[in-house]
């Protein structure tokens, strides 16, 4: 074991808006150990997203809400240092639901088994992990996008964003990203072959969807809300599919933006559907393995923004996403992967 | 023919949140004549809508708005003048798309015959009409409520919500309305067969809603909208189907609240899904002898509000509408009828 010391971030009261500096504690405990079935995890890289912060509030939501005083659960990737689960070896990398730690605890069920040769770590956590997972099922299980089609992704170049509108690619349709800056767009474009993007925060929006979506949209893949949402709304096709993913504007505020273009659903006779990445836990490996088929042929891009820190660098880290800098999935790597 | 003189009833001019008397203009014409394939009708009954509101304002919609100076387009039903077309005979008694006027000329394959000893004229013109088919299809179609879910029907005393709520309960589900006043929910519980009734105006109405769906709700068909439609959010069933019927609280608003707890579509699993009800034209008749054989057997009560009066009383009977005064279709009955 490389340390006795295990730095963690634990939520040290319910945060207004955005989260800052003071809504979090730095502390440092022991390096636990693994019971039966349990597994110690060495961990190297950290998820970084946006939706954390939505496990802050207090009251209900779909997963357990962090308590004051607990470590934060994000994402990780690392490597097994202790394994009493008969899966899993000292050594072998994996990905699973942890914290905000250097080393952590984690039955082996919830872990999956990374295969470095076939795709970075960094990628196991992007988008072989849980935001490329929304991508792939709330697409083509909710979207259901079809060939021809146009397909509009909102932080297209966000880790959701760019897996699904590849995937959207990938099958046939013609998609348009929306995304925050002149660069991201051109992105989208040369290297994620989008076949158009928008800057959001351009002053002819409007017009700009416009051009870029001669037929309309057939499929939204939202994961903005907001203001933007209601824009999209004066674009949908007859029957259009409104993914929603996630609401990343909304996120810091106490009330919601609510879409005032909602009646566009009856003219358009159309649907707007949420889903719950759990529901799909039976189907994850086949959907690695379509997806690890996709990166092999070169047809889908895994992006990873990794910037290097301490577990106390975390909510710097997550400032930057709302920031807008970000391309790609974002990840803190810890001192503890060199 | 009873008269040389029709009187109608006009735009004005584009009203301003509620349409006032000063947005309608009250014009006398010569009866006219009917072309080729056309029919002339005395018209009996005018269908008051909330709906009809959306058509007065400028800009786009699903069909034709009316422009300042045309004739208000309603749904009429009457008896036939003059035929000349082949489906129809003078004494006739139909339905069809008519306008705010004694006499109307309309082309006969818009018109529906009428057998008046099934049901009479004022059920062909309510639940038998748009109102009644909206109910069937968006509940069918879009709800599709399996036997023993929940289906919460807003605006439940109103056109659509009656027969919404009934053929609800006709395939098995348990059924709750909504409605602005107590008298209206224990005409729902004791005349309609509704399960419970929540007025919206209670001061406890989450408390009220959460007490009659113990087990959530899998069907909301929704009329209303607004605040309330926020409400209801909260009492989502996974794997829920909100039908977006209407928004009679928004149409005379500039901005349409939007749905500020649309994102828990995705903790449920939900979907919100809208729908045309022109798109089922070739399944109107279909539908109307469906409904008409639980009319015969008691299950489904068609509900007229008729009121007496010229044509020139239409935005007070609409404005009755508003002050939600109104149960079952509100019908204006014009001296014609006599």
């Amino acid at each position: 074991m490389k340390t006795e010391k295990n730095a963690q971030l634990r939520l040290a009261k319910r945060p207004q808006g955005e989260a800052g500096p003071d809504d979090f504690e730095l502390t440092h405990d022991q390096v636990p150990s693994p019971r039966d079935g349990e597994v110690l995890v060495e961990c190297h890289l950290l998820s970084v997203d946006p939706s954390s912060r939505t496990h802050w509030n207090a009251g209900q939501s779909y997963r357990s809400m962090v308590q004051v005083g607990q470590v934060i659960d994000v994402g990780v990737a690392g490597r097994v240092l202790e394994s009493n689960h008969p899966d899993f070896s000292a050594g072998d990398y994996i990905v699973g639901p942890g914290g905000i730690h250097e080393f952590g605890v984690i039955p082996g069920d919830q872990l999956t088994l990374c295969d470095t040769r076939i795709a970075p770590l960094s990628s196991w956590l992007g988008g072989l992990y849980m935001t490329g997972l929304t991508a792939y099922f709330g697409l083509l299980e909710i979207g259901q996008p079809k060939e021809g089609e146009t397909v509009l992704v909102t932080a297209a170049s966000g880790a959701v964003g760019m897996v699904a509108g590849q995937i959207a690619g990938i099958k046939g349709a013609r998609v348009v990203g929306v995304a925050g800056t002149d660069e991201k767009c051109q992105f989208l474009i040369n290297e994620l072959k989008f076949e158009a993007a928008v800057n959001y925060k351009s002053l002819t929006l409007y017009n700009d969807l416009r051009e870029a979506t001669p037929d309309r949209v057939d499929v939204i893949f939202d994961n903005v809300g907001g203001p933007l949402l209601d824009t999209l709304f004066r674009r949908l096709a007859i029957g259009a599919r409104i993914i929603v993913s996630g609401a990343t504007s909304q996120y810091n505020n106490e009330t919601i933006y609510g879409p005032t273009n909602y009646l566009a659903l009856a003219t358009m006779r159309a649907r707007m559907e949420g889903f719950i990445i759990f529901d799909y836990e039976d189907r994850y490996q086949a959907a690695r393995v379509e997806m690890i088929e996709w990166v092999k042929r070169g047809e889908l891009k895994l992006v990873e923004n990794i910037v290097d820190g301490g577990v106390g660098d975390y909510p710097n880290v997550l400032h930057r996403l709302y920031e807008g800098a970000n391309v790609g999935k974002m990840l803190l790597r810890l001192p503890t992967a060199n």
